[in-house]
């Protein structure tokens, strides 16, 4: 019987050279973040149904996939009344929700201090369109426990010096406060259970403009939002890029103390990485729930894409832990990269190609072989057909550096007469 | 409320040491593999049910999770007569049956003779004890469509070569064909549906020995199975190392053909890795059902383990593409490689730590983390507290190389006076 041989919906196959290529991207950026000090940690694909339902994971709880429960009985099934009853387990929606977890149990072996680097899938039971897939890769740095802001200068600043590995130049951090936003919302006179309404409008400026914004929100909230206090936001922003001065931010947001330290942070990676690198935007606002502080959203601006996001979580970790301990994170959009880097950066010139007759003795071969491996060589076997044209584009194709011919004797292997294989 | 916070049943959190052994040994691995012409490939962690239920999984499909449906009803759940009806997707339980249904889903964009290198978890719902998980690393490295015994030759040449890089010397494969095993039931007169009987019987020599294999031979077949058959090739494994000789092999076991291609390469072999590496088993059998011809396992004889197997399964990539396809692979035992490997070859020289006073300037600080950064260290920051004797304790037993001290005016990074800190 010829079964169906697609990977589930919504979940892809890597072939070699497409898996080459992740692979490169995944080691560049993990090498400079553990450069930068953060530690790789590992926790397991599945979580207890509780910790991924705590309501730490918003909207995306609603999409995990659940594992049911080992030798359920035909009555455990039919008594259930719902899918509930029948999972214990899940799988993980992100790599946030399993950090806190872990750090809650293991904190006695972490420095207290503790900048962990994360990078593995997640899945999510979206409906499947192009771009988005079931089984995604996340890339996580947070460092916990670090009451200061130095956690958000090394962060985005380790995550600059990954994106400068991988030939990404053209970036920048848009910056923000979810107190500052806050602050901007009771000095418009927004009532507590409206104001999350009022950012999910706020955050659409670039799609429906400064007149859509202000339009939106009076037909929401008749007389509940001081049109005042937003149109002057949205104006400062459609002027250009608003000054890193925490005067300016005060008088517009509403709060001294929240804007200095802002101002602080961001001056001093602006220092760093450049004055264009990051810039304030009052409208920025992230959908997650549970940031406290800093939110922050890493943006392409040529290709007018996010490839990336993070903020400031004091709360989640002591959910689980039982105390209050602050955490910054950062998550790099490692799908939308692959998506923007070049793939050709992943060719290896090491990869050469032996090409034997049948005849060839096999014990030589292997001989021949691994003297080449010993130079640092990687090495592939192919038999030789007489369709030599049709091995040669496949070689080619592959991105293999060159090629040699073993025919009858195998000779030495600084005999041998190597042929370079264009390039693709 | 405070929350479970260990992970799942069975299931294990990485520490950040353990993490970067465990990250050096695969790497180490596959660069090996690599360079021996294996390319690596990814699936995802599920598929179908289908794909997983197919029989080719032998007792492991028992154990497999399952993923519920998505968006099930009440009704849907009360009218399930089984968890079956509830589940459309599992875990892979292995990564043979996930290879088979890779390699016939893109056999069009992959070489003729496919190298595959599948390296990731495996999940299965077993009882959890000592040294048993149910999340798991597999590592496995496969040739398809090679019709010859090179597969076998490159194979375990490549595996012998990882050893090696991982500093293990002391190991051998023991090598067998599961036609010379059909061969000799045939010769002892076992009929057809006693065979998997007697070979499991025959499978516990070295822990009830030659009479218990007999005592238990007659006691389940009296008559069934010709003593003196099974008996001589007891006392040939129990006399010491049988010679890799091709008439000896034939007449032990009753197959010429097959006799003289496994001499062939096994001798191959022997003469790459030294004859004490490669030795002929009749008894060993190997569990997986889809085995057809050369069976291999590797053990470490002074540890009494299995660290890894393999074997030729030509029929499995065949029913999932619908036409014949030869393969061989072999799956190293990377859990209990990490069990024998010494943690301390993980330890990093580049990882030092700059210790500052509360007050040091922090855009300097990261100045200066950047520009050890570029030397090539790996930089971790740590504020001074009262207790500094619990700091550099910390330190060392994470494996720190050195610390130096930063006090108010940050200096130079070529100005820092290095300590080095005792190894663990």
């Amino acid at each position: 019987m010829v079964q169906q041989v697609n990977p589930p919906r919504g979940m892809r196959d890597f072939l070699p050279g497409d898996k080459r290529h992740r692979d490169l991207v995944s080691e560049t950026i993990a090498q400079t973040y553990r450069r930068h000090g953060f530690e790789s940690i590992e926790t397991p694909v599945m979580e207890d149904h509780a910790t991924l339902h705590s309501g730490l994971g918003g909207d995306n709880e609603k999409l995990s996939f659940q594992i049911l429960k080992r030798g359920l009985s035909p009555e455990d099934i039919s008594g259930a009344s719902s899918s509930d009853e029948l999972s214990d387990l899940g799988l993980r929606f992100d790599l946030t929700v399993p950090l806190a977890r872990y750090v809650a149990s293991h904190h006695q072996d972490l420095p207290p201090v503790f900048r962990a680097l994360h990078i593995g899938p997640v899945w999510r039971a979206e409906r499947p369109q192009k771009g988005r897939f079931r089984q995604f890769v996340q890339c996580d740095i947070d460092i916990v426990g670090e009451w200061g802001a130095l956690a958000e200068r090394e962060v985005l600043l380790a995550t600059s010096d990954a994106l400068g590995a991988l030939g990404v130049s053209n970036y920048r951090f848009r910056v923000n406060d979810r107190r500052l936003l806050q602050a901007m919302l009771t000095r418009a006179g927004v009532a507590d259970d409206a104001q999350m309404s009022v950012l999910v409008t706020l955050d659409k400026l670039d799609k429906i403009g400064r007149q859509g914004v202000l339009d939106e929100l009076e037909e929401r909230h008749p007389g509940g939002v001081d049109l005042g206090v937003i149109g002057e936001v949205l104006s400062a922003v459609e002027s250009g890029d608003i000054a890193l001065d925490a005067a300016v931010i005060a008088s517009l947001m509403g709060d001294e103390e929240v804007a200095a330290s802002l101002v602080e942070w961001a001056s001093d990676l602006q220092s760093l990485l450049g004055a264009d690198k990051v810039v304030f935007d009052p409208t920025l606002v992230r959908g997650m729930g549970y940031y406290t502080g800093s939110i922050v959203e890493l943006e392409h601006p040529e290709l007018g894409v996010s490839l990336g996001g993070g903020g400031r979580y004091d709360g989640m970790v002591g959910r689980f832990l039982g105390k209050d301990m602050p955490a910054f994170g950062f998550s790099l959009g490692f799908e939308r990269l692959m998506d923007v880097l070049d793939a050709s950066t992943s060719d290896d010139s090491s990869r050469v190609a032996l090409i034997y007759s049948p005849e060839t003795k096999v014990g030589a071969l292997l001989e021949l072989k691994r003297s080449l491996i010993a130079e640092g060589k990687s090495v592939r076997l192919v038999v030789a057909t007489r369709n030599m044209k049709a091995i040669f584009e496949r070689l080619e194709t592959e991105g293999f550096h060159a090629v040699a011919h073993v025919d009858g004797d195998v000779p030495e292997a600084n005999s041998l007469q190597w042929r370079e294989l264009a390039s693709r």
